[in-house]
């Protein structure tokens, strides 16, 4: 199972609205067949791992990440092709929490007499499956917040230098952590200061580029930004207010996202179900602090990525995170530390919403 | 060497203004003593680990973890206690760097015809006398900078609610420190803010009390609070300015300190300076954020301790540290990652100067 949720992961961020599922086909402890979900979700993990099976397949064992489907879709369901195949047993992580499709596979499977077990690693493939499952239960992708910040929380000089705080190792996981995600995720303000690129810039990783995703209520970031310039090469999606003028970017092969306004910007929830409606299951928030207060104060954070870098930067830098307007602790959004290393001298730690 | 070193660390907090020597007696595969300096500073680890070894000495190994003194204070020379002890060979981890004395232990243990190792484990044994080390070569204490705070840098909410941000394994560290460290300092922000008390609350730590000290150039600090009502029990060193009322204080057994004013307080190095001109090698500095950002501006914190919680306050919160008015990143003092700790959800780091 731990083989299969690596495989699983290899599809993170490019097979969305579909979950990524990892498959491993085992019999008399020699694996058989290996799959994942493939990019735009199809064909199914379970069904590239049988293929590479074939006939030896008979009799063998899958594992498998997810709950296999077990409804007709663009192909036959997966739990079919591995009664076809003459599975005898399948090991499954976690079940679909769609409440049209749960136990159903696994229904259909025990039917054709194959032993089920589940709850193998569940908890490690309910975290691999958070943004399929954030989709289908809330309406809305999970958000992964990026926070990149000195020793007491800025990320740039009082005079707005901010390059570079974290080091290189830390960088480079940033553009992995864009490649697993569906959309990356930037605030108004940030565009304007930065003019930023947000593509992988990653050997082996720049064909997974993930949607463009900016939150500009009144439009403000100009057509000639580097987003602007190249929405043929990569999508943008440019979420703005009722207001907003859309002459510029509607001359654009930008996809312009009407959302509901709130009384500073737009409606976070509005925006995140918008993006939801349209498939996204993973975004990556890279900032500013405006968005990424915002997105706390929402309870909108599923996980929180910090680098802290040791350089010590002063109150008139610039804050990772503007006000919050939080009076007690016990207000304050908490998060539980999940994992923690050291990137060549940076501290990298992953927080789930606690 | 290693037990040497963590008999030396026992010292640590209860020597000054001597360093904390540990020494093991080894002979034969059998350790025959074992010595660390002991309170107030006498005797020294030598001594004590010839003391349990006695006689069987006598061709013995010694491992010391500071070159043994060769001059005659108090008590006659360590270097000298090891010869007449007729120990036949001293592996020793670094050499005094005081040039009255460096390399003179080790000439007269040669002398006496004893084979002399050095350098083992050096880096180590330079680090746990850090703060001996740097009042014989700057004539001021180690300081390590303590600071605890939220994801994005914030010590309090805006209406200044600071209980609890980091957890109790987190605060239960910070007893650890203050107990090997020779003073506890703070500023006067932090004095006025929470009238703390600076002593130890952990179980078999409570006897090691540092000297508790305050940087308030005008005394505002009032007698009634626990620092001035429990003089009497715990030193407590009130540093102040020239112009410094020092009438209700000066009625109290607390050590007033003069030292020099500068622009906006009290001068951190002439504060520094006359600490350790009093004797102490290793100052814990727990705040605030004024006090915090002085020391890092003037380039006086030699080792940074951070604990991050998991929640986020948001930037009307209180920050760790107030402004430094740095313009350019190579300007902002930049740390060296050591060592990084999972203290039960909260991450505890520890940085060295760069």
């Amino acid at each position: 199972m731990r083989l299969a949720l690596a495989l699983g992961a290899r599809g993170l961020g490019r097979v969305w609205p579909n979950p990524s599922v990892g498959c491993v086909i085992v019999k008399d402890g020699i694996v058989l067949g290996r799959g994942w979900t493939q990019p735009t979700g199809r064909p199914h993990g379970e069904v590239v791992a049988l293929a590479q099976a074939g006939n030896a397949a008979r009799g063998a064992t899958a594992y498998v990440t997810l709950e296999p489907c077990a409804h007709h879709g663009k192909t036959p369901p997966c739990a079919q092709a591995l009664i076809d195949a003459g599975i005898k047993r399948v090991v499954c992580a976690t079940q679909d929490p769609d409440d049209r499709v749960s136990g159903k596979g696994f229904q259909l499977l025990r039917n054709a007499g194959i032993a089920v077990e589940t709850q193998c690693l569940q908890e490690q493939a309910d975290a691999a499956h958070i943004g399929f499952f954030t989709r289908i239960t809330k309406g809305r992708p999970m958000v992964t917040l990026k926070l990149a910040n000195s020793i007491d929380g800025r990320i740039a000089t009082r005079t707005g230098e901010s390059r570079w705080i974290s080091n290189a190792q830390s960088r480079a996981y940033v553009h992995m952590l864009r490649a697993n995600h569906d959309g990356v995720m930037v605030g108004r303000g940030t565009s304007l200061a930065d003019n930023p690129d947000l593509r992988i810039r990653t050997n082996g990783l720049d064909d997974r580029n993930p949607v463009r995703i900016v939150l500009d209520s009144n439009l403000k970031t100009p057509t000639q930004s580097v987003l602007g310039q190249t929405t043929d090469e990569t999508p943008v999606w440019m979420c703005h207010g009722h207001a907003a003028d859309t002459t510029a970017w509607g001359s654009t092969t930008a996809n312009l996202i009407q959302c509901a306004n709130s009384t500073n910007g737009l409606d976070l929830n509005d925006v995140l179900q918008q993006l939801g409606a349209r498939g996204l299951t993973r975004v990556l928030c890279e900032g500013g602090g405006t968005l990424a207060a915002g997105l706390l104060s929402a309870n909108l954070v599923d996980q929180l990525i910090t680098f802290q870098a040791g350089v010590a930067i002063g109150a008139d830098g610039a804050a990772s995170l503007a006000s919050m307007g939080i009076d007690k602790l016990s207000d304050a959004p908490r998060f539980t530390l999940k994992s923690l290393d050291k990137f060549n001298g940076d501290v990298m730690a992953t927080w789930a919403r606690s």
